[in-house]
């Protein structure tokens, strides 16, 4: 590597190998030397699988940080938590200008304040062709449609060519809330300043082998459906897609309905896009004081929850009264949505909860009353081969989509590369080459505190949910010799072992046996008392439990005290 | 009630208001002097989310344990785990003869074997027109499609009219292996012995509008598929859909390449069903140890793991290599099954690391390579025109599921109810009745102890793995006072809280605080001691770290030593 070079880099920390919590970073400049600009900061959200007792998932900084010298700026390209979610959190590690779209920009807003940040990087772009200059780099936000308004692409152009972000995006002529695709505008941008050099194209409905439909062919069957109730009718959709919400209210107030929205993300967004101007005509809504009083067949609520997540609106409203509103025989409950994958329990959950209710349930029946946000296979081929790219590198997927995304460009002649999390493209020439592995993890967010997804916390939560746990205390007096017996709690374990006596009874008998045998070089030593004390834990745990739990030994040692 | 008129009564105790752990009661005699019939006694699967640590979960039998003495026999309708996989554990509560078909047979020995149960209570059956008498009840076999060989429906002929309960079933005229569905023999059986009184079915798939296609269909494109690929070919399903099993190794003799089954299920199935005769002509396998010296593109692997399991053959072959087989760039894996909701996390788990290896991924194409055991909608409703029973009572499926196929009963003039576990209905009259509510739950099997659900131990494992625990020990000298300070362990927790002290130390440091002010009167109870230690520790939790999380309290009294 010519050191003297200079060389425009890519680097995916988040979202690359995955779909969530995005955070991409270029690169211009000599190697190891240039200057940085990072693209969207978002969260994934933890499961009990993998991360129980986690708040939120975000990429790991610390290369970032390690260079927070040579950050020009933070570009965010739409208000999803898994674009703008850690904004909040990770941006006093950057402390470089945000910019954002004025709507997204107020999401990233909240972000800042939630988190006790201040808010005076923020910056408000304007569309192309309005350009901001960030080191080397030229960049534009171009309007594209997706499930919540104002969402952007982004054109970089460097000094080795032009590179097209694309964000989150699909193709849609009549987005209901937003711009519409402007293939237009595209034509111009893949034909000026050289063409595109490089497109980083989002891969998440690769393998979805129909065009995407438009957001508006909605509006006539939600509202034939809402039209047909005779009772109260719920309907939940993500809080962000204001275009649905649109649609959702404006058929509810064709049929004589009131509306009422419910849960806090769904009230914020509506009244950012408000604020902003994204949003215009979206019918007067009530509160949840005045929809009591409504008669139920004219009465319909907006609601969050649509993943089944446990504190949102849905799950409240499943489970029995919320704000005074309950759910009965009659009514109908519309999932304008479909399962992110790992969230079926919790939905599946809530639909059982309204069955027994005697609610009805209407999910969205093969697209009937909802559509995707974002480009499938046949759209990302139409993008392709209007943007005409030399280097297509697939960003915003699993492994599979990605290496799916990069099959079809290969297929079309396109130089591709699969770049996961950490790993250092250099853009420059004709084709990408992989010049570098960045270590990378995942921050968490525990409570009130950052930590490292390997800083053993969520192994040892998952090892007691798995295991249970045996804590054992033993006091040894001033002459080495244990004072009365070793004392044992367990937590997480059966009462009552295979053969029908108290497991920690048990447990106590065998380490006393163990105490009344050891030697006084074992029972002078921390270290091997706790070892052997440990061993019999988990033999006993095993034969009568068939566990082997986690065991913690806390020796009090008089002489010390 | 009158209680010397007999009824006839159903009582589900798992299986209906969950797709799982199936296992159902008839009775017959008078009101609480019943005499019973036991049909199925199947498990569940735990998961993190619910159950984390828990090996298999089944239907409470304490009800049926208090009437053992009622019990007149157990039938076990097929050999899927949701049917016969607690036989083993829950049998020696019930000690009543066992019937099944030969296969089914053989499944339920291996069951009752791996439990350490003697298996002499196993009675092998003949389907119809054998009867099997069991007090008030005439039992008969009738052969029935599904994903599992040898599977039947049972005709439970009382003195109150005859009941059929429908097991598992699909309308199958090509069953590749097993019984094709036989309208003439359900025509009949509609007709005779006055007609079918009520109809215990299936309601798995009441939300799939379109019929079932048969197992045959699945040849030609798994055939087309398998001949086509160059590299190895894995393919995984269930390990009991034995006609599946028979219809990939047939396509892959075909194309030429040898077979090899990896898991232990799976060969445990086969063989089973060789031995007993319903599986003829399943081409010759080859043992892993051989199947590393076949070149790859001769080479066909049928594995267990369908579901994302860790421990079975696909995550191993995933994760790298397993018995001296690995996959590599140029080699397909097929998924043909589909994903059960819930384990969707684990199945993509493995679809993306497949996809870090190079191999091509093929899931079930919208049915292409996969076909339900289960009757779609449809086909329920030919069924229920078939049998014309005066009352339907839809068992197998979720609340959503049971509720959707009682308002299909509904509609077309049959009796209906809604019968979710614990719910007795006397089905006696002409609309069935719900006489009592039995309370049920789900006993768990930890390790090597059966344990309730409600027992605790589940909710303290999900809390610590949500909350972390801290772990307190404090000595009290003879005079009633704290000797030296209290000595705290965390697990599961930080361990530097917000402002970057250790979270541990902070603990200790307020707890001591607490003891240097605490009076004699709190220092001399145990239990206001540990009441305050605990809110300390959480106090000092949620303001360090935002946790609240276990606390166990150890206090040593030299006094009592």
């Amino acid at each position: 590597m010519n050191k003297t070079k200079d060389r425009l880099i890519y680097l995916p920390l988040g979202g690359a190998g995955e779909i969530g919590m995005n955070a991409y970073v270029y690169g211009y400049g000599p190697a190891g030397r240039e200057r940085l600009i990072v693209v969207d900061l978002g969260v994934t959200f933890g499961d009990m699988d993998g991360s129980p007792g986690i708040d939120l998932i975000m990429a790991d900084m610390d290369w970032l940080a390690q260079n927070q010298s040579r950050i020009e700026a933070i570009f965010i390209t739409h208000g999803h938590e898994d674009h703008v979610g850690a904004l909040g959190h990770l941006w006093p590690r950057l402390r470089a200008p945000v910019h954002a779209r004025p709507f997204t920009a107020a999401l990233a807003r909240m972000k800042l304040e939630d988190a006790g940040q201040p808010v005076d990087a923020l910056r408000i772009a304007a569309p192309r062709p309005a350009v901001i200059e960030a080191g080397p780099f030229r960049v534009q936000f171009v309007p594209v449609s997706h499930s919540i308004p104002e969402s952007a692409a982004l054109i970089i152009d460097t000094p080795a060519g032009r590179v097209v972000h694309t964000g989150d995006f699909k193709l849609d002529g009549t987005p209901v809330v937003g711009e519409p695709f402007d293939a237009e505008a595209w034509f111009t941008i893949a034909k000026e300043a050289g063409g595109v050099h490089a497109l980083v194209c989002d891969s998440t409905n690769v393998f979805s082998p129909r065009p995407g439909r438009s957001e508006a062919t909605l509006a006539a069957p939600l509202a034939a459906l809402i039209a047909a109730e005779k009772g109260m009718v719920v309907a939940t959709t993500f809080a962000s897609n204001v275009a649905r919400l649109k649609t959702l209210a404006s058929a509810a107030k064709q049929a004589g309905r009131e509306v009422c929205l419910l849960g806090r993300a769904m009230n914020r967004t509506v009244l950012a896009a408000e604020e902003t101007g994204v949003l215009t005509g979206f019918p007067g809504t009530i509160q949840p004081e005045e929809a009591v009083e409504v008669p139920r067949g004219k009465l319909m609520l907006i609601v969050t929850g649509s993943q089944g997540e446990r504190r949102a609106a849905s799950a409240s409203l499943a489970r029995g009264k919320y704000l005074g509103l309950e759910l009965r025989e009659g009514d109908a409950f519309l999932f304008s949505s479909k399962i992110i994958p790992g969230n079926e329990r919790g939905v599946i959950r809530i639909m059982n909860q309204l069955s027994e209710a005697g609610v009805r349930v209407i999910d969205d029946h093969d697209g009937l009353y909802h559509v995707s946000g974002h480009a499938n296979r046949p759209d990302l081929e139409a993008v392709h081969d209007l943007l005409a790219p030399k280097i297509l590198i697939p960003m915003h997927g699993e492994h599979r989509h990605l290496s799916e995304h990069a099959r079809i460009a290969t297929a079309k002649g396109l130089a591709a590369e699969i770049a996961v999390n950490g790993t250092m493209i250099d853009l420059t020439g004709d084709a990408p080459q992989v010049v570098e592995r960045i270590e990378t993890g995942r921050t968490y967010l525990d409570g009130a505190v950052l930590i490292g997804a390997m800083d053993g916390v969520v192994r040892d939560r998952i090892r007691m949910a798995l295991n249970g746990v045996v804590f054992v205390t033993l006091i040894i007096d001033e002459d080495g010799q244990p004072l009365g017996d070793a004392w044992v709690e367990t937590m997480g374990l059966p009462e009552t072992g295979k053969r029908g006596e108290n497991l920690a009874d048990t447990i106590e008998a065998d380490l006393n046996d163990l105490l009344g045998r050891a030697g006084a070089k074992v029972l002078a030593s921390d270290d091997k008392l706790e070892e052997q004390l440990r061993k019999t834990v988990r033999d006993v745990a095993m034969d009568e439990a068939g566990k082997k739990p986690e065991v913690i030994v806390v020796t009090s040692r008089l002489s010390d005290g």
